[in-house]
């Protein structure tokens, strides 16, 4: 293994950076697939939440997005997005700020229970699109894949509700985060979208049409079999992380996010190596890997950006507050200098990527982006 | 068990609450603790990171603090405080930021290798506090307490720099956040003050004084030994979490941070309620129960604040970007309404608080805090 030379400044602290290019060629990646499958792509912003990297995707052509909060959702709505799911079950507390966006733009809402819609219905002023959240096997919210009679009950109420309007069922396979391997991936994704027909046959048996929507990057960059489903809604590989490495739908080469962190302990007699970068710096976040807690990837500084260690030879053991310590391999251990920056690929993108208020860019951008608490 | 009645209206979103009677309960049983032992108290402000806390303090007479970055310690300086403790080893690309900042306050700094140690001497131009970071057993950072000649080598390097105050020995027992129970921890707290005077005895020996300064909140609210510990820091204490109530450093009554969450959905047949509120408003922190993963602990509304719900009868099992979703008994379900508040019990405060840049009080004040990133 040859690692680059290090000879970059001590930083003064961690910060984001994210490569635009490595960004790109994921998110072309995965808007020429459903291009191909014919199958409509409704990205999920909660990763990125940024509006420069979202044009991005619109250059491309993506017009409708997904959304976590009813706060991102203005966010992007301020940015010209006028087609959003809040990929979230209503907040009873919500109902008038929903009201309110849902006069500007098509604001898509979930709901999975007879009081919400009703609720919601009785709040709103306009019409507003409605999906019906199915649980198929995550376990999280969501009306059971196998609860038909609750499921016509509140597709009953939804269609004969004034201001509602039907759209179909929306599910999110989020247990595919336990799979490792296209093949796992590929098995409970086809369930997934078994059991989301077949409720869309029982519908349609009543007189119902729905559309189905489906998400997850793992199902995203693993599927190929997308028969019957309308719309895909994956957020995370825009960046990837080191759990979809793990899990197969990447490789540690396309991650497009790194935490630069200066070095500020190197212990020999343990190859361990310590940096100013913790849990504050890109989240409290892990992935078991050969049965141990690894809390990111440690990447040494190329010409172009950053290159991975492999996972045999650096591994984040620990992650605390503010620093985090590395088990290193000689090789890469006489790399490394007290007070040179390396980076730490995340475990989990999202979360790091939500700490910052803004990110640098590989290239020298600095680009601001949504931010929950101001 | 009789729980309180749950009429608040629906929140729009989660939001941290902190009850400073308890938490000022918290820093007075600590305070008094200390100064019946006769050891300096230099409290960790990293865990609420607000001045306004600080105040509390303040008033009991604490005078002298300990912070875990160079920004936290420029934030507490501009707040009066004239005496800090950087509790983290100097990053070199700081060092002309902690010249400064020295040039305006005792600032006490950590080194843990001689390269480190000179190039501080190199890059100041005032005298600066150093300590000597020891490793007692943690394993993150520091001089191992068996690696004698090291910290021989060291201190005397500090002695002999024109600008380096060497004052003593510094070390973190974190390992103690692995223990149950006041005697596992009062045995590992023991260990390590041993260590640490027998490395104090070695200094001695060569003719070199020295303090010896401990941290930590299992130590701090459980040990009753500290003779010839000359100060404490821990930071946790003041507002308390589950993992702190797991290891017995408190009562599930003694934590003073909560975040408000709103129930969007309860799912009869799995007895679980989701609410809005996951890890972008409490953190991924979690802590090992009975086997089991959990993200915190449920509250209920109670005329004071809330009222902790036993672990037997809830248990925050996922804890998604989001949304948590909570297993309960029979009887705390049929309690919660669609759209109450509820309250979550962070795993880890520290993270927890670091997500807000201003805490609501249960009795309606707004704090502003320290924010890392702005």
């Amino acid at each position: 293994m040859t690692l680059p030379d290090l000879k970059a400044p001590a930083l003064k602290k961690p910060q984001l950076i994210v490569d635009l290019e490595k960004a790109t060629r994921n998110v072309s990646r995965i808007f020429d697939k459903f291009q191909r499958h014919g199958v409509a792509f409704r990205p999920h912003f909660k990763t990125h939440q940024c509006a420069a990297i979202g044009e991005l995707f619109r250059e491309m052509g993506v017009r409708s997005i997904t959304v976590s909060s009813l706060d991102m959702a203005t966010y992007f709505a301020g940015h010209g997005w006028d087609d959003i799911t809040l990929a979230v079950p209503v907040n009873l507390g919500q109902v008038e700020e929903i009201d309110q966006l849902a006069q500007r733009i098509r604001l898509n809402v979930l709901v999975d229970s007879l009081e919400t819609a009703s609720a919601l219905n009785d709040g709103l002023t306009v019409a507003c699109p409605v999906w019906i959240k199915v649980d198929v096997g995550y376990g999280r919210v969501g009306i059971k894949w196998n609860d038909e009679a609750r499921l016509l009950e509140l597709a009953k109420l939804i269609e004969s509700s004034a201001l509602l309007e039907f759209c179909g069922l929306l599910t999110h396979s989020g247990h595919t985060y336990e799979c490792r391997g296209r093949e796992e991936v590929q098995v409970l994704f086809e369930e997934g979208r078994t059991r989301m027909l077949h409720l869309e046959e029982t519908l349609q048996a009543h007189g119902t049409s729905a559309r189905i929507s489906m998400g997850d990057t793992p199902s995203a960059s693993l599927a190929e079999a997308f028969d019957g489903v309308d719309e895909m809604r994956p957020g995370n590989f825009v960046f990837y992380d080191v759990v979809q490495s793990q899990i197969g739908s990447c490789s540690a080469e396309d991650i497009a996010v790194a935490i630069a962190c200066p070095v500020i302990g190197k212990y020999e007699a343990d190859l361990k190596v310590v940096v100013y970068g913790g849990s504050v710096h890109f989240s409290k976040d892990s992935v078991i890997i050969d049965g141990e807690r690894v809390f990111g990837q440690l990447a040494l500084p190329a010409s172009d950006g950053w290159k991975p260690v492999p996972l045999t030879d650096a591994r984040i053991v620990s992650c605390c507050q503010e620093v985090s310590k590395i088990h290193v391999s000689r090789e890469v251990f006489d790399q490394i200098g007290l007070g040179q920056t390396v980076y730490i690929l995340p475990a989990h993108s999202c979360l790091a990527a939500e700490i910052y208020p803004r990110y640098r860019t590989t290239d020298g951008q600095v680009l601001e982006r949504f931010r929950l608490f101001t």
